[in-house]
């Protein structure tokens, strides 16, 4: 191979020839990747990635390098890094590898372009709207009327629906600013996501995964006329279960709702919609009508142009992989899906409740996948309880999690939440994921464990 | 091939099958891109598309599909959508199709993590620190020290400046809110990009791509102490250039800059980022220290976790594309992309600012790859200058811009600016783009417009 400074300027095949030969190289990923006998990952300290593994420099230099030298630089990216889609992989809300999603990212980056007009991207834009609409039906508004968009992530999601709600109620903010309106309070769960405070509303707290009752609070506040925004990042996911959607019910009475398939939905990241329930509000709190990007004299109904709705310019194209796998498992593909992540979510709950040397966090069966829970070793069991204990064992779990990484056989969540010290977080989104999985990590954190 | 419910829960190899004749789809598509006898979109009107065209639907059903059905649907996406990476695509600020940058795209959503801590994106995260170091550097801040972070967009990486310049003068506002600063002034130029609205500070505007006197206006900032950002979304690529790095001089003189290279360095979308002179003040501003997510006890040095800086939770891999494109070019590759872009711009401009018909929007060369002018069809030609030729000359280039769309040849931004009729901005940010394709875009400007 030769290196062109201009890689691809016309298509060349070498260059086309270079793009299979990555492909290859994803593809024994992926493979590898569902392969238990891999590793989840294969941990390095920054120094030491820092100061160049043999072969793989980080630095960026003036020269270019070879297509060769670029092969290799692929296969060690994804050597150090860590593999999300493994089934022992359980440290995040998102994780999982759904190919056709996979496919879907690819085709959207060959696409490359932007969500900010139907002009560059028709099929797109339909897609988010179609999509959009089907989502606000399942949460039940009437006729799936209302308005929303894709954001990068749902913190942003949830800023949306801060500015909207102050829109709503004091629209002379956009133009005159912050002094134009009394003093604005939201009110929040002691347990919602952190992007709440920043962007200063939670419907399942982030690590526990309960719910809050909808509808007592949306009582309250149309009694009080305040605006309700329901975070469902993490637990939206559920309303696509006829089993598991009660749990949200009154959702329909929101006046907004962050819902990321990209986390419970099993969605490659980025995707997180913000859902608003009056048509308007969007576009009437964000626009600005940038003549030289939304022009009104094209030929086109250009209503379906979505930038002056977003926050953001130029948009990354969220929509797609989702939309193809709706396509591909029907709605009823993502029903099964979250049924039997909860249904492993109960598995793990009635394993450990009355196992020696585990004790959860809050009492009952959990209402979403969220499993909190400790792990005693054995050294600490027969300590009373007290402040020395609570300091022994708020180091245990990190302990735990430094060895499961160094060894690379799994991961796994762990933090402390108000005056609980570190305990276990156990979530499940990756559809890969079986009861001998499961039985895997407690196996694992009893092995690294009991002599702690 | 059969449809699983589920699929890729386990790498079953018939997924792989799949996905391999997506990427068949996916090559046959960029080759295409690049032969210029293939056009750039095939236009339809949303409600064609969303009657269906045949055999392709974009309603979701509760029902799965088949792959088969999943492969069509994949194709058609792409059927009728633009080729933004055409050569004679010149619609947007970000165009090109860069086989590396691809191939970074590819390889980031195969590893489908994110960017907030060390422990699950370890090489990315010290790839997106090296890689802003040395965008400090070329900015010219002393060791290119600093702080920095990718964002979802030159609007976003707006939003931070605005916030980062606030906190530096009202921290309190963290706090308190923003009762507690006095009312805040926002200096911008008229001619900035509408999200510095947004946000509350421009210095290439967007649609004629001129250059503000950075120097002049830091010494007025440093006069009565105020914050300086310097919006570089498309304008910072110029610095990769020694022959035109120049019209930014004094930039190394702002306290902070946005700059996308997901514009004009030909990095896929989304690539953005906000560099800010101080270092701390992204996290002191933004940190909300959510300790389920950011552990301060882990086995490894947690400076390294970036999800405090960032006012997402979640965030999109955007460094990897980046990086490997700059591995491979080198430094000296991006300079000969700006250099040849710089150059057929002004090829375009020694072509048209003679010709019968044309008129440049203001005079002298463009500084950036900006061309602004009108063409002006024989019948307008003759008439005098006043109300009925512009209202006349207003309608000419949204007709040729829609029949070009029809036609499906090539496609060019227009817009009205002030008091200024609607005129062509031509950009270039296409390595593969020649002389050949700007020549062809002036004959079918004339083509079409010649009978209006």
């Amino acid at each position: 191979m030769v290196t062109d400074l201009l890689p691809a300027k016309n298509g060349e095949e070498y260059t086309m020839q270079f793009l299979l030969e990555v492909v290859d190289i994803l593809t024994n990923y992926v493979r590898k990747t569902f392969d238990r006998s891999t590793k989840v990952l294969d941990f390095h300290h920054p120094h030491q990635l820092l100061e160049g593994m043999e072969g793989f420099s980080l630095e960026l230099c003036d020269q270019p390098e070879s297509l060769e030298q670029i092969l290799v630089d692929c296969r060690d990216t994804l050597k150090y890094g860590v593999r999300t889609g493994h089934p022992r992989f359980f440290n995040q809300l998102s994780s999982g590898l759904d190919i056709i999603g996979l496919a879907g990212e690819w085709l959207t980056s060959t696409a490359n372009t932007n969500m900010f007009t139907y002009e560059i991207a028709p099929v797109f834009v339909l897609m988010e709207q179609l999509t959009l609409k089907k989502m606000r039906e399942i949460i039940g508004w009437p006729n799936g009327e209302g308005d929303g968009i894709f954001s990068p992530g749902g913190a942003i999601s949830n800023m949306y629906s801060v500015m909207v709600a102050r829109y709503k109620h004091y629209p002379e903010v956009k133009i005159k600013g912050m002094t134009a309106a009394p003093r604005l309070v939201l009110f929040t769960s002691e347990h919602s996501h952190y992007s709440i405070k920043k962007a200063s509303a939670t419907t399942s707290p982030t690590v526990y995964g309960a719910f809050d009752p909808i509808n007592e609070i949306a009582d309250i506040c149309e009694k009080y006329s305040m605006w309700l925004h329901v975070d469902g990042a993490w637990g939206g996911g559920l309303l696509m279960s006829r089993k598991h959607r009660h749990k949200l019910n009154g959702i329909e009475r929101a006046n907004s709702v962050t819902w990321n398939p990209h986390k419970m939905m099993g969605v490659p990241l980025q995707c997180s919609a913000i859902l608003v329930r009056e048509k308007g509000l969007l576009q009437g709190c964000n626009s600005m009508c940038a003549g030289y990007l939304f022009q009104p004299d094209k030929q086109y109904d250009v209503t379906y142009d979505t930038g002056d709705k977003a926050i953001q310019c130029g948009r990354h194209v969220d929509i797609f992989k989702f939309w193809l796998m709706w396509k591909s498992k029907g709605t009823i593909g993502f029903e099964k899906h979250i049924d039997r992540c909860l249904e492993l979510s109960e598995y793990l709950y009635h394993k450990i409740k009355n196992r020696e040397g585990y004790e959860m966090v809050f009492e009952g069966k959990p209402q979403h996948t969220n499993v909190c829970f400790w792990y005693i070793p054995p050294s600490l069991r027969l300590l009373p309880d007290g402040e020395e204990k609570r300091q022994r064992l708020h180091r245990v779990a990190p302990k735990i999690k430094a060895m499961m990484m160094e060894c690379g056989t799994t991961m796994v969540g762990y933090q402390p939440q108000g005056d609980k010290v570190n305990f276990f977080r156990m979530v499940i989104s990756n559809p890969a994921v079986t009861r001998s999985d499961i039985d895997f990590l407690i196996d694992e954190i009893e092995r690294l464990g009991q002599d702690l």
